[in-house]
């Protein structure tokens, strides 16, 4: 049975000794003292491990079932779910007008990482509801508001994102779902959605679906498609209940993983649905969620690879085989345990350097967003604009792989089911997918963010790492193990965003040829200038004579771990940019 | 529904334009005629992808079920098995005098992976039973392999292969099973054994375990290990079944894939057995099946990215998702399909130009063995021991990774089950696991086969290539594309190599640090040299004015890909062996 320790300590390192949020200049900061944080973190990292993480393998195991319509959910999950409520955990970054609590993104984010390493699939269905009401905060009328967002907020009521479609994922412009103009400011909506996470259940008394569709004699394409509020009860003017409305559940899929969240299939037979914002502005509002929900699905990337390698861990340490090759290191026992293995070693440092580095990288990222919705900061804004794919892309498609190399620790009992190492593996599998599979993440970040607003933001990005460079050039501890390797992996992916720009006017090939590249190089750079910054406060910790220099010393050994033998793969993907388009694009279609 | 096609022409290309088995100098090769390989690729092919493959989806959703002692395996494989028999497919490269074909190993090998990519679960049953069947026709007395190959061949009866106990895989010196002797000149064996492939059925009439047990009394760890054969059902003397043995089946377990294989736990309670070889030696006769296992276990890394890659490429042409960047495609859709995107041609080359590689590879190797058992050559013997943990540690490795590219073309519908492409996944993932996880593979590599023999092997290689280099160093043709980047790499992998010359002795941690680094830049070199060989081959055929050229043609390309973009990675891991030991050792256990 897979166990989950909330990483208190190293997200109160982060979130203080490198990102100092106390201190920022950003509404709401000053109330995050460590001392509060540790608190909220304590008693999430309580919830997180002790009822949720044992509910992981039996939502795996058990899976959701669908029955005259009705989803059933997993043994446990919904007296879990109230024990979530009750405990205030839905709404901590939410208005408090609306029955939110007012923290920063950053703390929520910080929540956020424990829920989802304990229970993907259990915290998804929170997680849909939260991205759902954000984009009814954003776009909903006064309304809207107030008849939606204190029931969502608490997660009394549960929210979805409907977009796919059986022909259409990314490309929404050939939607079919139709939404008809009822004459009384509703629309009446008929079509199918799939891959509707949440889209049924029964731990909540009503579901709010955010529709995309299309209103009849609109633009063509994706300029013609709206987004609608569809009720699963439609609500009365006094808040309650009203009748069903005609929105339902087809059929649930069977899936590789997150087995304890329902994916369903959504049929639409002339339900009554609203508005929400413009109209043929769907996509504007759409994205609203969109953005949030890649940064939260980065975030999976990061939980499943810290939950996976704890475990991993925990196995290297108590299993016994084989004989340190330097000497014997357990005399007294039959043999030594796995962690003595140089091959194993290497495992478990690749996935706790890419988890520590992530972690910082998820949490910068969200105070960006914190310092732009709440400081209007402007610059923040556009450099967390650009990061999104990376976050999304690089930590889904590394943290999948971190969980692999985690089950492969345990040999062949990782392949069994009651290890609970493949749940893992194959909850983390998802991550890469949704949201904008990877590979339109890294079209997102090569056909789009590079260039905004005049490519001003990559630029600012490489003026951070030159200013940090060139702040921390005399400090003798950091320039070797790790000023050096930043410079250099830095330079490789300048020289990349050079090569698309002398090439890509040209042949946008040669640029979308890269663009996989491109995002993972992009990300090795971003966890870089983490570990320079984690390394620097380290360090500094070090020299004030810290009460806890063995945690500050495993940091700075993890961090030079990343920086000799992950960044430099920036190398590895420049190369590959570099050779262009005509490898990639040389083959006719009836070739391959 | 995925489907699958038998890869016949390509395997036709590497038999014979580049491997040119017919005209080897090796027992048998006279025989192999383009026409006659080509008769038997057919049939195989007509075979696999006509009754095997429509029963993979088969096998992984029904899985085996465990009833009172017996094994059911899914419906259809035992009728699909009885036409497997009949075809006798079941010991293409075995002896004549036992009811084999005689065919050369690289044929059977040919053949092995048509089986594997079409339904993995299934081929093992007959896998293991060839494995267990020459080790017995190598170490057996003359009257146990006419008590047990004639059956074994014909799969009458089926064989296993007994390693694992439960506190005991890679390090089996720990094992306590026991082997008391009778006096009889037969042995009562005690002990628990898991993880045992096809351990207990319904499709056989006998099955013949081999087990590693100890002999009381005799040397401590694993010189004290000897290999028995247990029966299932004793054999009298006129060759009839007798008694069942004290063997049985406690549990079957679930895994994550390769579900239509039953994986027993199997109880010895005092069962009668032989044994086979000599005392205390049961190493030495178990690596008999264990090196032919594992070369057939980095096939099936390579079968099942060959057929995830098929299905993928159905669906990159079929789906109609976006645009095409450089202008529409497919006007008369409502969009192009996935594959005129940049990033899905990238990944599928991916997929293409290592399932390629790693073919031609795979067939290398086993003409080595042909070589090396058939023609008694020992530098072919020590080439293909030096290069076995490669093959089944790089092919499986990557293998698992091209699926997981597959599966991501499918974005949403890659994740349901219903598509096919999570089972091709959770079966490639074993294959990284069993008979010796690949840390064990590159550990061998790195810790034994690399100095074996004073180091003549690994000189070999590099020899090999410098010849090939400079024999075509006139060749215009090959020049920038294939033997530059060809020398590059291997120029890292020998530098690695002298890296480890120059540390690993004052500390061994030093090489095993980079173990895994060295076993995938081992990998990439022997598919750039492959990759090389094949563009020589496909350059002479067009200079001789083929009539297909574009097959060839798209070697070329398809090579060219792999030298730009794929070979390119020895680079950064010979970065990572050379940052050293210290990195992957600088933490103490209780740091992690």
């Amino acid at each position: 049975m897979p166990s989950y320790i909330a990483p208190t300590k190293d997200l109160q390192f982060v979130l203080h000794d490198v990102l100092h949020v106390s201190a920022a200049d950003t509404p709401g900061y000053t109330e995050l003292e460590a001392d509060f944080t540790a608190a909220v973190l304590e008693e999430a990292g309580k919830l997180t491990s002790e009822v949720l993480a044992p509910l992981n393998a039996v939502g795996d195991a058990e899976g959701c079932v669908l029955e005259n319509g009705v989803v059933r959910t997993p043994t446990g999950f919904k007296a879990a779910f109230d024990q979530v409520r009750e405990g205030g955990w839905t709404a901590l970054d939410m208005p408090e007008d609306y029955g939110g609590q007012n923290m920063p993104y950053v703390l929520g984010t910080a929540v956020g990482e424990m829920f989802s390493a304990s229970n993907q699939a259990f915290t998804m269905y929170q997680g849909l509801t939260h991205g759902a009401a954000s984009a009814i905060l954003v776009h909903g009328t006064d309304d809207q508001k107030t008849t939606y967002l204190p029931n969502m907020l608490s997660c009394e009521w549960t929210g979805t994102m409907n977009l796919t479609e059986p022909h259409c994922g990314t490309d929404l412009g050939l939607m079919r779902t139709k939404a008809e103009p009822e004459g009384d400011g509703s629309f009446s909506l008929t079509g199918q959605k799939i891959f509707i996470s949440a889209g049924e259940h029964d731990m909540a008394e009503n579901i709010i679906h955010l529709v995309l569709a299309k209103i009849p004699g609109g633009p063509e394409g994706i300029k013609g498609v709206s987004l609608f509020i569809v009720p699963k009860f439609l609500v009365n003017k006094d808040g309650s209940l009203g009748e069903r409305n005609g929105v339902s559940c087809g059929k649930i899929e069977e899936k590789m993983g997150i087995h304890g969240n329902s994916t369903c299939v959504m049929n639409y037979d002339g339900a009554k649905g609203w508005l929400l914002g413009e109209k043929h502005k769907g996509m504007r509002a759409m994205f609203t969620m969109m953005n949030e929900a890649r940064i939260g699905v980065g975030m999976q990337g990061l939980a499943q690879a810290d939950v996976a390698y704890q475990n991993a861990l925990i196995y290297a340490k108590d299993r016994l085989q084989g004989r340190a090759v330097t000497g014997v290191e357990n005399p007294d026992g039959p043999a030594d345990p796995l962690i003595v293995h140089p091959d194993i070693r290497r495992s478990l440092l690749d996935q706790k350097s890419f988890i520590e580095g992530a972690r910082a990288f998820l949490l910068w990222g969200a105070k960006m967003i914190d310092q732009s919705h709440r400081g209007g900061d402007e610059a923040a804004e556009g450099m967390v604009s650009l990061l999104t794919p990376v976050i999304k892309g690089f930590l889904t498609d590394e943290g999948f792989d971190m969980t692999i190399k985690a089950q492969q620790i345990y040999g062949g009992h990782g392949y069994i089911e009651e290890s609970g190492m493949s749940q893992f593996a194959r909850d983390a599998r998802i991550a890469m997918i949704y949201e904008g599979a990877n590979g339109v993440q890294a079209l997102d970040l090569v056909g789009r963010k590079l260039a905004q607003d005049g490519g001003k933001h990559v630029m600012a990005f490489f003026d951070m790492v030159k200013t940090f460079l060139k702040d921390n050039a005399d400090n003798e501890a950091l320039k070797d193990d790790f000023l050096e390797p930043l410079k250099a992996a830095s330079k490789d992916l300048q020289a990349a965003g050079m090569f698309f720009m002398q090439n890509g006017m040209k042949n946008p090939n040669a640029a979308l040829a890269g663009s996989n590249d491109f995002m993972h190089m992009f990300g090795h750079v971003c966890l870089g200038l983490m570990w320079a910054e984690m390394a620097k406060a380290s360090q500094s910790a070090l020299d004030a004579g810290t009460s806890d220099p063995k945690f500050y010393e495993t940091k700075l050994a993890t961090g030079r771990f990343y920086m000799a033998r992950r960044l430099p793969a920036t190398g590895l993907h420049l190369a590959r940019i570099q050779s262009g388009a005509d490898p990639v694009m040389a083959l006719e279609a009836d070739q391959f």
